[in-house]
This record gives C-alpha cells, sequence and structure tokens, in this order.
C-alpha cells in the first residue's frame, strides 16, 4: 500500500519523457488579483482597469502574467520540488494566452532531462511545465530545473540529457497572449508615462528607485495563495533548525516586487512576454527591504505586429540595497545581497 | 435609555427559548475565497476549480464549508460570547446546503440550555445558531456552549437544562450540502491523490506531516474577515495585561489550518459534512507552528447515495510539536502543545 | 530627455489652474471589498450584504466609502505628494455618487493654490481631487493641501491664493451617494441597533470601546491596495535612518480604523456622506493599538430627503489610550497618542 501522505519524488521517481499531470485545477477569480494588488502594489493600467484594457482590444483586463506564473508555477511543487535542495534555473518561459478572471488553470510537466550528480547524493531534474485554461490552450510554457535528493545513495540513474536550451526567447514567439491592441486608444497619462517603446535604447539603465519591505505574514500569504507547498516558506519550528534558522521567502515573490517596483521607470512596459532566463542569486528573508534595476539588453519589433515592441531586459533586485550604483551579481563586495538575476522580454505600445 | 454601544450580554440576560437575529448579514464573494485561499493555502480541487466542481454536478465551486462556519459564527459573538469567559465545545453541526459565491448569510440563536455555575460569578449557555441563505434555507446548523459572565454575582437564575446532545450526528443525516456527483467525472489526479473512500479504513492514523506558522497579520486579517468581534484576537493594548500578555487566535483559525493541513494524506476528503464535538485544548499565539494528525474513527455509507461515504475522523492539531507521535489531549509530557481535538465527518468519493 | 523615472513633483512644478490627469485608472472588486473587511472588520450592513443593500433601494451593496476614498486619493501620490513633507489637511470631502464592484475609478486634480513657505525651502500646494467613474460621473470631490519640498531654494515662487474653504459641507450637499431608500425595509436588528437618527443628540459623545492593533503588514497591504506609493510606508530601509526610525503608516489607514470601530455606538451610520475637516496630529507605528470616540457636533435633516439624516461628528482617533475619559488633541498629557481629528458628516435612517 503506498502512503496516504504525498512525500514528493526523488530522483529515483522521475523517468525521462514521462508527463505528470498535477492537482488542484484553479480557477482565478478577482479576489486573486485584488490579493496580487494588495502584496506588490503593481500599478500597470492594463492589468489595473477593465476600461483601459477593452478599450485596447482585451476582453477585459487581464490576470497579472506573474500571477498567471506563480499559479502554474504552484501546482509542480508537489510532484517537482518538494525534495528539491535548490530550484537552479528557468529557460524558454513564454505568455501564450491572456489569462481572464473565471478561468481556470491546471498544470503538467514532462520530465526532459536526468542527470545524477557526482556526489551521488542528489541530481538535477528538468521539466517542460505548461499551463492550461478550461479550454486545454496553453497559457504559459517554460522549463526549470532543479536539485532534487536520492533516496538512496546507490541508486542506479540512468541519465536523460535535456537537449540544448534556447538562451532567448525568439521575438516571433513574443506577445501570443496580447491582442491585436487598437493602440490609439493607449492613454499616456492613465498610463502614467509617456515613454513608449521608441523611447528606450539599447544600453540603458533603470534604477526603480522604490524599496519594499516584506513581512513574514505577506509572503506566506502570497504563496499559500499560489496553493505552493514547498515547506521551507512556512514552517518556523523546522527552519528553525536549518542552517539559516529563518523561513525562506519563495522566490517567485522576489520576482513579483521587482516586476511592481519596475513600474517606476517603465510604466508602460504592461506585458510579460517570457523570461529568457533567470537565477535566485541569494535568498530572501523577512524584513528585507528589496530593491531592483534594469538595463535594456535589447529593443526589437515583434514579427507581425505594428502595435507593440519588446525589450529584452536585466532585471537585478537587491536586498537592503539601493540600486543607484547598479549592483552585479558578481560584484565580491554586495553578493550576498544581490537575489535575483533575470533576463526577460517586456512588451511596450509603439 | 439603553446604551449606544454594544456591552454584550451576561448570564441574566439570555432567555431560554428565546430566538435571536444576529447583526450583520453577509454576501460571500471571490474575495472572500481568495483570502481563505491566503490564509490557509487548502488545496481541496473541489473548492478551488469552477470547471472541477460543475463537472461534479456542483453549480459552480462551493465556497470552503469552514469559511460557511467563520462567517455564521461571527455573527453571534456580539450577541452571545462577548463577555464569555471560554467557548466551552461544539455538538451537532451540520452543513446542509452548498453555499456560493453571491449568497448572503444571517444567523439566528436559539438559547437552548442556561445552568449557573457552583461559584455564581457566571453561567454556562448553550444556543443552537443557524445560518440561512437569502432564501431562507439553512445552510449550517450547530450547538455551541459557553462561558459567560454575570453581570451581578447575586442576581438568580433559572436553571433552564438543556436536553442531551448527541455524541454523534448520525450518517443519515450527511450529505446535504453535496448535489448528487457524477463520480465518473471525478478525476484523481487533479484531486492530488487516488486513495479514495475505500482505502480508508477504520483505526488508520494519518500524519499530516506540514507545519504552518501563524503569524499576528494572519489571525488578525481572518478574523476580521469573518466580521468576528470578540476583542481578544485584536487588542494588544488590554491583552498585554491579561495572563497570557498575548492577543489570543480565534479557535476557528487553528480548525482551519488543522483541516488545510489535512489535504496531505486526505486529499479527496473534498467536504466536511458535520463536527460531532470538539474542543480548544490550549490557545495559540502568534508565531507558533501548527501541525495535525487525524485517526479514523468509523467509516460509513451514506443512506441514499452511491456517489460519496463518510470518514469519522479525530483530528488533533499541535503547536511547535509535529504529529510523528500521534500526540494525544491527555499526554502529560504534551498537554500544553496540543491546541484542538477534533470529532467530525468528512466526505470522500466512492 | 526627461527621466524616465518618477521623481514626483516639487513646489516649482506646480501651476495654478492647472488640471492633473493621474494615472493608473483602477476597477474595484468583491476582491477589494474583502480585503478591506479583513482589514478592518467594518460591519456596516449596507455595504456587507447585496440583500440588504438592494432592499433598501441601492443597486448592489456599495463599496465601502472609505475604499473609495483611499484608492480615489492614491492615485494622487506621484503627483502630488511624493516630495510631501507632510499631509496638512482635508476640505469639502463630499461623496457624490455610489460606487459598486465592477466601476472603474480614475482621479484628476486642480491646482488651486500655491504658496511659498517663510523659509523658502518649502511650500504649501492645495489641489481640489474628483474621482471619476468609468461614466464620468464624479463620485468623489475634495481639497486637501500638502507641504511639498522646493527643487531649489532660490527659485521664484509666483504665489496664488487659494479662495477661502468652507468649514462645513452644508445639509443640502449631502447625500448624493445615497439613492431614496426604501427605508420601511430597513431591518435595525440585521442593522445592529434600533438607534436610529432620533435617538441621536447634539453633545453625546460616544466611546467607540474596542482596540485594534496594527501590524506592518497589514497596512502595508492596505496602501498597496490602493496604488498609494508614499515610500514612508514601505521602505524600513530608507526609513530605518529617519527621525522616526519607522515606517509610518499611511494616516488613511487610521481613519478607515475609527470608521470601523464606530460601529460600536454608531451601527446605523451607515454611510459617510463628507468630510468637513481633518487634521493626522501624530503618526501611527505598527504595534500601535487604535482607539477611537465620538461626539455629535450637530444634526439635520437632509433637505429634499424623507428617508435619511445627517450627524456631524467629531471622531477623535489615539494610540495606546482607551476613550474613556474622551482624549482630546489639545491634552498635554495625551498629546502624542492623539493621532486622528475628523469632522465629518454621517447618514442615519430616520
Amino acid at each position: 500500500m503506498t502512503s496516504t501522505q504525498n512525500s514528493g519524488r526523488f530522483l529515483e521517481d522521475f523517468r525521462q519523457g514521462e508527463l505528470i499531470r498535477h492537482a488542484t485545477p484553479r480557477t482565478l477569480t478577482s479576489g486573486d488579483q485584488a490579493l496580487y494588488t494588495a502584496l506588490y502594489g503593481s500599478r500597470f493600467a492594463v492589468q489595473s482597469s477593465a476600461e483601459f484594457a477593452r478599450g485596447l482590444g482585451y476582453a477585459d483586463m487581464p490576470v497579472d502574467d506573474l500571477l498567471v506564473f506563480h499559479i502554474v508555477f504552484g501546482k509542480t511543487v508537489p510532484d517537482i520540488s518538494l525534495n528539491a535542495i535548490a530550484n537552479l534555473g528557468y529557460a524558454e518561459c513564454r505568455w501564450l494566452k491572456p489569462v481572464y478572471v473565471g478561468d481556470t488553470l491546471a498544470t503538467t510537466s514532462e520530465v526532459i532531462g536526468i542527470k545524477e550528480n557526482s556526489n551521488r547524493q542528489s541530481g538535477v531534474v528538468h521539466v517542460r511545465s505548461q499551463g492550461r485554461n478550461q479550454r486545454g490552450e496553453v497559457v504559459l510554457e517554460y522549463v526549470r530545473w532543479v536539485m532534487v535528493r536520492k533516496r538512496h545513495a546507490d541508486s542506479q540513474i540512468t541519465p536523460a540529457p535535456v537537449r540544448a536550451l534556447l538562451t532567448e526567447v525568439a521575438p516571433g514567439d513574443l506577445g501570443g497572449a496580447v491582442p491585436p491592441l487598437n493602440i490609439s486608444a493607449y492613454d499616456d497619462a492613465l498610463a502614467g508615462s509617456a515613454r513608449r517603446f521608441g523611447a528606450y535604447e539599447i544600453g540603458m539603465k533603470i534604477d526603480h528607485v522604490d524599496g519594499m519591505t516584506v513581512e513574514e505574514a505577506e509572503h506566506q500569504l502570497a504563496t499559500r495563495l499560489y496553493q505552493n507547498t514547498a515547506k521551507v516558506h512556512f514552517n518556523q519550528f523546522a527552519q528553525g533548525e536549518d542552517r539559516f534558522g529563518r523561513r525562506l521567502i519563495y522566490g517567485g515573490h522576489v520576482i513579483s516586487l521587482a516586476r511592481a517596483l519596475s513600474f517606476n521607470g517603465l510604466a508602460n512596459a504592461f506585458h510579460v512576454a517570457a523570461i529568457n532566463g533567470g537565477r535566485h542569486v541569494s535568498p530572501l528573508f523577512a524584513g528585507g527591504t528589496v530593491f531592483a534595476w534594469s538595463e535594456v539588453l535589447d529593443k526589437c519589433a515583434v514579427p507581425g505586429r505594428r502595435d507593440i515592441g519588446a525589450l529584452r531586459l536585466r532585471t537585478v533586485a537587491t536586498r537592503d540595497l539601493p540600486c543607484t550604483a547598479w549592483p552585479m551579481p558578481g560584484d565580491a563586495a554586495t553578493q550576498a545581497q544581490v537575489l535575483l538575476d533575470l533576463d526577460w522580454w517586456v512588451i511596450l505600445p509603439i
């Protein structure tokens, strides 16, 4: 008889090519949106105003892109990363359809790579996860890889190499979640900035200025809202005996904070279209104040679209370190204060 | 002139047979559901996905059973327990109709027992409370008894004994809140477990494994959401001078935490049908981490139903004490760490 | 090239008569209402029950008046008060139309007064702000004045005096946000009190009794929900080096707490119709417990209405100081514990 409880998968439990259907489909509601606003203070007009969104051509105000990400991601945790030692990276992450209040999302993951570590205690699993709505349309897709414990050090693991991952989502693959926009209805004053796509140049660096301090109650509310069950975020009794002595804050919480902070400097970047790659450089704990800055790595037209353009950004988030001096993950002096190093595509009106 | 403020009832103010209509009817919204998810991280598919619920035969995803309980209960506090010394117990608690977003609930209580304590300073009042929706249908009914202060020690109290309460809600009285289900549509993978009714045996003990640390902001948000006005949960200035020196966490918050934790081991127990009895063994304060375990006390068919079966569970919740060793309320060593001892019926698909 | 980031306006940047269209229109949802209830525990039946509200003649349960205020106000912060030294006062604040879930609010402000301070480092700007719904109807209007820094001490500022502000909103200007009510449907038991308009007399003082302790997570969630970007509420890293060493709690949070507490004594005062004037006497920090009391300054019929009457209240909120002794802002002994001194009109059924 299998155990009643879910104790998560170990490295031995993954099979190359296996398709995992994750539990707990989730209907998104205006309550989720309101909580998302309360947790991060996001101010992009498209996601804040049904009038603004409909005027542009959306069916309604779309659910925040990262809220979609967190919901889709959360479902994978009990099957993929309950025994994870670390969440190592993301690639080929794309938003493919808009998500609206009332849509129900469910997630599947395909195992696309398995590799044992040389210490034989653990290994790395790659999965491609897809979030689908109630019509079966893929709304979000991404690859992530995690370091997972082995159940027994002496188990034999058949390596299954992952094919090379793209270092960049191609411009032609961006914008599926943005319907054709009546861009003449885009109101810069209501959006908060007159700086559209044309106002940004490659190499520009933008300090997002503001700082946001995170409380235990906040990240717990967020992470439970996403039905993410990773134990390290919630159980102070156990974490108190861990090397940090603290609850770790879900890395996605930092991404959402950085995104909300980026409004100051990128008010018209109303949509996250893709994540090329990302890394949680160091953990965040409650009481820390998050800052962020972005650099424009690239800008490009979106093939077939005259309404929108794409900026490739590198966004760095820090803890207790304002970003006036553009702190980098490699800096020895600030290493422990860099939380996040993210390479992503955002969409702006032309 | 009566006082403008509500100072609550004392023992003298209750009349046997009196029907109290409580204030503040409450329309439940998707915002309440989202907050409930954020507060407890509940993952039962029926309450999480409108698609899943409708596929089974619900009109929509039903509002979480315990959210209904807390809303119905909260209304009784200003009239019943504002001067309560302790909330002593529950019995004959049944969920009778599903509650959906948009329904408006109001509560009435009938006084069914009054007894003075031998110290003449206080007494015990029994009430039967009923929550009704906007169509006047009773959606939830329960008996609770509270110890209430007397206004004057020398007042004469006419005793009005309560009839014997049932120690168990009969199986035939379960399941009114579950419409006839198209059980072939029940998807175990989406629900999170292949263990349905038949997989549980009397005497099984299930450690729910996970722990959840509670913050002051969290229980205050919850208890205000329920419009529960008990002063001990909110006023640190006053509580600081009390014997505990702390705000007490609403006992219902612990019930909801235990229920959400029980997903790990009871993922298909999608509905709480009844509470046979329950006791808050010791209080919880912010900073504590809640764990829980359950024992299957009984299992039975639900008369007239071929879609669902009922498990009678004893669920024990603890503070800062993992439940691998099944801590019991009577254990001397762990007594102060046992928070809750609950006897309830849950429903699973057959 | 103007800066990408918003660094806010300094005194030099305001022009008398200028109309500023603020960013981030906002669609109000049932999620916002649920969060508002969770943050303050408000219990007025009209805003809590769609059935109660519709029975009286509302189209639905209206969004809480102060939630409307905070949303309209929040939009003005990036343009008006990002460099504010202090929020000095409010006047001529009126609620003009009911706001329902699904309405989208946007705010404009007209600059109606500019005055340099004698120290030449700063000055005072008066603005009249208007919140409009998606039909262009003004739902809320108010004047506020703020002390704003100058960019350069030696800049020349052309003074533009504000016309004298009304010390009281006239009774004939009250009640626009209350549709004609079928007052025979008003159910005192469900509302929580039999004390209607006629039961209050000028000079009555009401201690609202209860106290509410505020946590960092709570005021941050609230202030982000309002998309209010004032840095002092969120950034402990910066505030730690400020004179208080702490995050300041948004003054509007105190107003909402006082309003929710006022239910105990004013349960039938279901609508805030106007603010005649108000002052944040001292700041609140997390951990403080808020109390409040009110005095009836005036009572009057609402011209043209036989369903409702208006009470003019002075409401004082305090920190860690119960209001049994009616603490006043001028009291030397309690000065630092008085948070708020508000003069407003509330509406009750006749």
